[in-house]
């Protein structure tokens, strides 16, 4: 597995997208429309938010997507077309029908998806001339990145090539963040696509493991949107024999999409909204890999670890606490605990250690945690951001 | 049931308590240590924190009211005693011998609560010194009330007379918040007394019944306490026949109860961790109560929600996002919701409304949502408080 620096979508092969301001969002300039799409129909997997209040697109995207098939995905940002009844599933429709006309492909093929305001309806007809003015490339990624975008302040895309046999192949996705990101299932907004040809029900199992160990590892606020929503295209251009379960190279190439996904989410979580610290939360020793997964994402979810990270404060009693209450096996009279290089508990005997030393562990912009529980063998990571006043007066803001 | 203004545990015939500064909390001045005492033994019942790391004095607390007979309790304030090993529960142990020695009681008849920092060893020379201080009197209660106090801004105290036959008995409580708020069992310290006469295994019910509606209904930030503890002492000094299940006095004994508990875990709510606003969320027409309040929690919960109530922000996707992925049953297209009086869905369909008049139901100190699923006939409702930058301020700056 080899990183593809400054990587796009686009970098692909059989791969093109293109993205235009439509005016969904209102500052009369930012990109808000884009069309990903392939040369020929794709393999494709998807997983979509388990909140039971489902936007229209992610309704309409999951059953399009139930063929294991799609060649092309529009995708609005700006308005998420949730709470907007009847008529918002008609608007995602009539979306992948614009599309669809656009690109002279079945519009069964074509997916949805929307991120920004809920409870308001989108106005069609600056999609309908959004579309038209749409001009697909083969080097317009990072624009489909930019597009995709809300309270991001930065784009978040990742690649790598992986050698199967003979051939190479390429992953690479994009992803939007920042804010109601507690994904339970996917991201807000994710797209991967890869050039391997793939059996479509390996294509799932992958996807959803890479999932587990990527987006779902991720929070920054503890809000599971109404609009998440994961996307995996394969395309097959690589000419590679179709990976199945049982190929040689299938542990290689779900590590590599786990990666990048891996990638992705850590760049959401660095980009939460007001975040100015990254966490990652390592948690060893737990009795299983999932339990360290769900302790490590408890961590990384309390309001009082990422305020205490915000403010540099070495208040590892929260650590321990959020532990506590993540539903994993814990027996503090075990745990090491360290931040960075600063060791605090060590087979729960609180460690006398320097204060200062404490306080630069926490000042970022990379805040390192590690707890060794001392149960098992079980591994697992999470990634967030710190809480800041930031956030509070972005979320005060949003509609106004 | 008759609310009693200004009510303090001492209200309540045979209780005493005495309060002083120990030391314990750095200011020099604050109360941080008390004792509440019933001039004989009480019934008495418990419930503590559900997080797997739980301080010294949760453990030993749990395990003295297992006799469901208790007389005493020492609480101080600004050390957690939590994670604190061997040398926590040894230093547990001896609170409860100090006040057992004072007091002249058995030792088992002595529980202890503790609050404040993790990880760090409890002064205990400071509360010997402080032990000794303390003079109990039929009139402290309101200092007891301060003496628990953290983050706290206000005390909390509560209390009410019931009749029940020919008794009037009477039942009060105190708590303290206002960080690590979110019980999952018990709010982080809260101590309820009266003076009916009550079957152990009643007491226990009722007070588990009053908690699932009041405390476990009510949340700060989302974390669970390693220490959070809930005492209820009943010591019959009214004299009426003792209650159990089968008195026809027993639903409006618990009712009682119940809404002191309630009115306790709103005073918490309001005063979270820089709260600027109180809310309120009900919920009705659900599949179950359990639905209802499940439902109503997590709006409360919701770091989305929050900002935007404290914006004084009319975005009510975020309610419904947050009723979606709460747990309960929830079909976006039957919902009704309103904040204050104003109407912003009706049968799943946006309403119209007049956005200064929404900004107006957000502007506080109350603020109230009611959502109606029309799913069924279950009931529930939650509190909480705004997210502001005053959360972020004090909990970045906490151990310092």
């Amino acid at each position: 597995m080899e990183p593809i620096a400054e990587a796009s979508i686009t970098d692909v092969a059989g791969f093109s997208a293109g993205a235009v301001h439509a005016g969904i969002k209102k500052d009369g300039k930012s990109l808000d429309l884009c069309i990903l799409a392939s040369e020929r129909p794709a393999v494709a997997a998807g997983v979509f938010t388990r909140n039971k209040v489902r936007a229209a697109p992610v309704k309409l995207a999951e059953e399009r997507l139930r063929s294991g098939r799609c060649q092309a995905v529009i995708v609005n940002a700006g308005n998420a077309n949730a709470c907007t009844g009847d008529r918002g599933m008609a608007d995602a429709r009539r979306m992948t029908e614009l599309a669809a006309a656009k690109l002279g492909i079945p519009v069964n093929d074509v997916a949805v998806a929307s991120t920004g305001v809920i409870g308001v309806h989108l106005p069609m007809e600056k999609v309908e001339s959004g579309v038209a003015a749409i001009q697909l490339s083969r080097t317009a990624g990072h624009d489909a990145a930019r597009a995709i975008m809300t309270t991001d302040l930065v784009s978040k895309e990742a690649g790598c090539t992986v050698r199967l046999g003979s051939h190479t192949v390429r992953i690479a996705g994009m992803a939007k963040g920042s804010g109601m990101i507690h994904p339970n299932m996917a991201t807000m907004l994710g797209f991967m696509v890869t050039d391997a040809a793939v059996a479509p029900s390996f294509l799932r199992r992958a996807l959803h493991e890479a999932v587990d160990r990527s987006f779902n590892q991720m929070t920054v606020d503890g809000d599971t949107s109404t609009n998440d929503t994961l996307m995996l295209l394969a395309n097959g251009a690589a000419g590679n024999p179709a990976l199945d379960d049982h190929a040689v190279d299938a542990r290689r190439f779900k590590d590599a999409l786990t990666w990048v996904a891996a990638e992705l989410a850590k760049a959401v979580a660095r980009d939460g909204e007001g975040a100015t610290k990254f966490i990652e939360m390592r948690v060893e020793g737990a009795t299983s890999d999932d339990d360290a997964r769900r302790a490590a994402k408890a961590v990384v979810a309390s309001s009082l670890v990422k305020t205490a990270v915000y403010g540099a404060d070495p208040n590892w009693g929260r650590v321990l606490c959020a532990l506590g209450y993540s539903g994993a096996d814990v027996d503090e009279s075990k745990v090491d605990l360290r931040i960075g290089d600063v060791w605090l508990m060590r087979g729960g005997e609180i460690q006398p250690f320097d204060r200062q030393a404490g306080v630069d562990a926490l000042q970022g912009p990379d805040v390192l945690i590690v707890a060794n529980l001392n149960l098992g063998s079980g591994k697992g990571t999470a990634w967030g951001c710190d809480l800041t006043e930031g956030y509070v007066e972005i979320n005060g803001k949003y509609t106004t």
